[in-house]
């Protein structure tokens, strides 16, 4: 039996809906057999191009989206609290995660849990680089050789080169999901990615 | 036993997500013992106040939501098939709706439910005052009498009202679903809203 491609998980660090995706993109992979390649971008850096602005920030639909947002978080089981400020920016955290994500996905992937939940639970400050590093730290990383990375030439090319992917894929928003070339937007597509991988396409 | 307040059906009869909203909804209240409030208006009127403009005419999101759309009709089991042109100007449409729901809500829904099905799955022109009055003649309503009644001031007023309402609650796409003063946006989710009725909120 071959293995089947893992299944792209784009996201942005500032992203509510990204972050409850966070928390159930994994399980309903496992539950099919598949494995999540999680692809933290900046959605501002998208934002540029396409005119978007952030969810909260639009007339009318921020109202609303502000209530809608947590009740997603209560219908799908997840803690939440709506930080603030919001949004922040998020490239050191995707620095960060692109980082450790070059010699071990599955760290990059707790380390990108951990900086969710310290926004959307605890209501830290995730934008600065000493809240990223001390959650980096709390995972047992080297601090100081984190913060080295994060600041590097390099690191800051392969974050520019993922969200230039992101650009060149369509990606408009977060979360977005891609099986076997299928896109899906949002975590209210969960219920059609769980049968899209039940079926192979509908 | 009270009788519990309907349910709230806002709409654009150009609106895929609230035609797909329409073939549901009905069943879902109607399932908690509840009926549903239809309440066409004018995305178009809602726009101007708050700068949105159509999701497929939206940069990359407009790409995506072709697919998305169609593939939404068949993960809901709803015949579908995308218009064009697209969108189009439903002010006839809603004026008769809004004329025959003032004296037979059933038949107003009714020649609602057919003038979505005559757009997205027909591919007719619903924008055209022909168009609307063929669908309310195929429906046994008197012809002539339609179109005397969708040019009158009063029901112009009338759909005016209707859109102002709108405006006031905050409406700003279709399809929008009130449940007991909670608003809904999108046939995404009408998870969320069964679990509503179920659950009396959560």
């Amino acid at each position: 039996m071959s293995h089947p491609a893992p299944i792209d998980f784009w996201f942005d660090f500032s992203s509510p809906f990204g972050y409850l995706m966070a928390e159930k993109i994994d399980a309903v992979a496992a539950a099919h057999g598949r494995s999540v390649r999680w692809r933290p971008f900046l959605l501002g850096a998208v934002y540029k191009h396409t005119g978007g602005i952030p969810l909260t920030e639009t007339p009318l639909k921020g109202v609303y989206s502000v209530r809608d947002i947590a009740r997603s978080a209560r219908y799908l089981g997840v803690p939440f609290a709506m930080p603030s400020p919001f949004p922040v920016a998020t490239q050191h955290a995707a620095r960060v995660f692109h980082h450790l994500d070059a010699s071990d996905p599955a760290a990059a992937r707790d380390f990108a849990l951990a900086v969710l939940r310290a926004f959307f639970v605890e209501g830290r400050d995730i934008s600065a680089l000493d809240t990223v590093l001390d959650i980096a730290q709390a995972l047992h990383h080297a601090r100081d050789a984190i913060a080295v990375a994060a600041g590097s030439a390099e690191v800051k090319a392969r974050l520019k080169s993922v969200c230039d992917e992101a650009l060149q894929l369509g990606i408009f928003g977060s979360p977005y999901v891609i099986v076997d070339g299928e896109p899906f937007w949002g975590v209210d597509r969960l219920p059609q990615i769980e049968r899209w991988l039940e079926t192979g396409g509908f």
